[in-house]
């Protein structure tokens, strides 16, 4: 299969990359941006020496076309409603990495990325790709919305309890924590080492886009549920997120039978690890892997559930889940590719 | 005033050092340690090269009673349960850093630090040392127990609704990140470079010993208030904490009521800065310093207030805040050798 | 092929364990340590949950015998001089990672290392196993004594002149950095976090290990060397080798001229990246991987050769020889199973 | 003393404001800025919320003229030039932390910095503030030029044996490291936190504009000096520098005489320590101090000098040293307001 990459240039285009040199089932891969045009990748991506000759290729549908099987599409906020419903006509399956197909609702989308929504079609055609809890959904599909990276480890974090309609519908907090990677690769005052470094922040209170895309789908599972608090904070490391999540269940349960409930949930789920009682993940213990990691316990002193859910932002939190969901589309094996090891340490 | 300081070798104990060297009051420095006797303290810590002659003295309650006025204790736990008595007796006023006299129930003390708790008369004379909030007290005691590093954060991010019974009484939870500085200097897989760098951890889950001293005091100030959520995370940095404290007001009230109420509150704090509407604080941003940053807001879609507090766990969290007791202790301006900026970046 | 791991619970058995989980004739790993036999590997290393259900296994000369092909020794110093010989009559190949069989010369092995050298025979019968330099040794070596983490960086970065006789002889000097992974797992003041973090270090100046293993091969390929320098620093990273390496050239060549050498010399080389001219390698961009990245240039004020020669220290510099080594020894490819991309970011 | 500082928001203005806040003889301090002008200060650095209300004032020469009784010129390269002989006409004396007027001939200057020189007559007025050294001509000084962070951290350390003309000539390495912090508050992917977090790089080799401002130096002490070769490197971290420095001395002379040399030559140098013999700096012990610590050997295997020298680059290497010339200037002791001790861990 051969496959394309709009937006290459980005952390999510070269973690693309880096899982596609190993995919079985990738013949090629084509790198598309709309800057750079002509220049070697490796003239981006150094630690690419020798293990990729692509240079970046101008967007051109007609081109395209005839090039590659698969889109995927790596790029900032704005691009993907302009560019998917092209491909979509070209005939060709696009994976979309960005927030911009995810929200069906366009007031909601233009509220809180406060930006005009992609055009209402597109958004409808777009399925959303959370790998583990909508297979069926992504196996026919042409259009993947691959979920943002805070959500992914929220959204595996409770679809346990919210599957089964069992969170108090008003109390669910979630405090989560990211490497800076998540922010991308262009240079801010946002992304500054000196600014980052030994310094923990926290940031767009109440406000972070990625708010709504949690509560749509929670709802979709427990439609009671009252609006969430989200929190993101920016800790001092490259990659990884953690989201600690403190809510209520309706059923009286103990903290194994809590375990176990997950246990059982994502038993066939390759991806997802439940740690045994009374262990909680860290986020390098998945660092460049496509797992994500759940801890669970319930405090006997005050009755309330604790979940720790962990991925690397990069992989199962857009690069990673973004191939796992072409595997779905294509009816191969989930893991697919996807197989590698978490770096420790 | 010649001071004393036990377990000077720790960071605590450093950070005391640090401070005294600049404190006008602060005639001579001894340095006091169970291990390492004779030894020149620069040994331990080659950054005061030039900036101190001191070597380790022993432990002689004789000697010290004739060398010293003050006591700063900044042992390990168990070590002041042993020393404070005799100190009192030889009429000594102590300031302990550790958590030992901090919890008045003894039983309560010994289910959450698993040991011994100290006499129950040496517990029931030391005085809480919140220093803004305690300043009465202080001025009067003997022996102080300095407050803990995540207890600090919080309580004073808590004390302005927690004073006026405007805290929802069953729905308090804090999510609390520290860097590794508070752990102290003792080598352990917990502190190992390799394990913590790039990395980001959860600890202790519903277990951390700051839970209960959080819960006296708050119960002190709000009486029907039930037991909090708290969690400690580890960032992969050396100093600062970071409180984020979710939580309803029984009043309603605008996020610009809030942020003045707070504002108000701490008006004659001088190391407490509420900050503006809309902005957070960053631990940086009181690294090196005695300062409290404290941003606050009311969410409008779900009603709840977030509170973000942060402190330098080894300034306010414990050194600062322990040459802050001993200025009340004396009468003298509380912000006396305690001006530094922060050091930022 | 059945592997054998001695020593598994430290970083370089970890790492073993990474790589041979995808290496495709590496039927089973069996993993063997002297403490904490009978517990499951993962309570050492949860990142390998589901992924491993080893338990650690006593050393037991008869057992190892019937149950593996190959052994990696990845124990601290000392242990190997014990071992090896026993496997050795067993009949055992083995692959050793402690610096134990490097130094051919007891005597100097003790100088440096401060402790007894192993029995005269054991180092006699180690090649050194400088993979890209020593591949026709490898193939028929029993015991392979696995190149340091500084030496690899350097002695690649040099062979190409060192081979040739091109090196000015009395001028070679050698400034390395490492992460702090190179430290090992065990903890201590020089790997705690506190001490490390935003801190850069020198240690061992003029007294580490490792220098003379460089020299032992410097002087086999250009026996007129005289004793180089050799300095060890600390950086705040968990990975990662540089070594900047200043010397001359006794012929006339151009920067470009000396480039070209370079990249003739590692042509057949897939782990060995010559970067193009004026460019330089980061360690990040070898992170997890097997490679080694080498720039150079000759400065035209100073006519002095500048190399600059990067590792991951826990691949290339450890484990990851350590299988190309494997690889080399029994005709496989020698990138079999060691084809990871760098992470990166 | 009114003072003003041109370019304060960048760190090195930052880090002045934080040394005046408490310096005995800064009565105000202004804030110039070509950009932001009537923002508020502390919104760029929250970190000084209730310790300075200054905003940032326009650069009009009228009213510089009336407010201010000395400037600080932390503005970037290209700026001195214009604005210190307009100062000069007005009566103010200059501390220019730029590169800008460091280099006496202009056209070395344009060759490194590939920019043009400032006017040739401002140059020659400039005094080299490297403060322990040139004591004497600071003190009449109307116009001083700052050292570079690099070179103050490697003329320290190469002062006590290049001022004797004991270097060999031909024979000078300089290996430097720094943290992040000296590439300024400009955001760029030189300083973008997912590029440099646990990544070590090597930066214009051969090319640092820093290498001919040291040689300037050096052959004005030791004259028959050839040029040097200078490699710096970019730790991550956020603040520091340590130069370790490669040479070998043309008097014969054991380890200890070296060590005592340097002891005596800097016996008056309350910023400058020695360290012990066998006893080398690290980065950390000198954090947010004024100090530079050094630390020498000789190997004796090779007879060559390893010298070890570490400062903050943006005290040392910066703010702390204008401020250091600004006493001298003044006849003030030099270390006013500069006896901060080191912030560590």
């Amino acid at each position: 299969m051969k496959i394309g990459i709009i937006g290459a240039t980005g952390y999510g285009g070269a973690e693309l990359v880096r899982i596609l040199n190993h995919h079985p089932y990738a013949e090629d891969c084509i790198l598309y941006s709309s800057t750079g045009e002509g220049n070697a990748y490796t003239d981006s991506y150094p630690h690419l020496r020798n293990l990729t000759k692509q240079s970046l290729q101008p967007i051109h549908i007609e081109t395209i076309q005839e090039e590659i099987d698969v889109m995927f599409m790596a790029a900032p906020p704005g691009v993907s409603g302009e560019w998917s419903p092209q491909l979509a006509a070209a005939g060709i399956p696009v994976i979309d990495l960005s927030g911009d197909l995810r929200i069906q609702n366009p007031a909601v989308y233009e509220k809180w990325y406060k930006r005009k929504a992609a055009p209402k079609e597109t958004i409808q055609n777009a399925v959303y790709g959370l790998a583990e809890l909508q297979k069926e959904e992504i196996q026919t599909a042409k259009l993947i919305a691959n979920p943002g990276c805070f959500p992914t480890a929220v959204l595996l974090g409770l679809a346990p309890l919210a599957q089964q309609k069992l969170l108090q519908d008003s109390f669910v907090i979630i405090d989560a924590k990211t490497g800076v990677s998540g922010a991308g690769r262009k240079a801010s005052m946002g992304t500054h080492f000196s600014e980052l470094n030994d310094n923990f922040n926290i940031y767009k209170v109440n406000k972070h886009q990625h708010t709504p895309e949690i509560e749509q789908q929670l709802t979709a599972w427990q439609p009671n549920l009252k609006p969430v608090t989200f929190s993101a904070h920016l800790a001092p490391m490259t990659r990884g997120i953690m989201a600690t999540i403190y809510t209520e269940v309706t059923s009286e349960m103990s903290s194994a039978q809590l375990r176990e409930l997950y246990s059982e949930f994502y038993q066939d789920s390759y991806f997802v690890r439940v740690r045994p009682e009374g262990e909680y993940p860290a986020t390098k213990e998945v660092y460049g892997s496509n797992f994500c990691d759940i801890g669970v316990t319930i405090d006997e002193r005050t009755n309330r559930v604790t979940i720790v859910s962990v991925i690397d932002n990069l992989m199962k939190g857009a690069a990673g889940q973004a191939v796992q969901n072409l595997n779905v589309m294509n009816g191969w094996k989930e893991e697919t590719g996807l197989t590698m090891t978490p770096v420790y340490p």
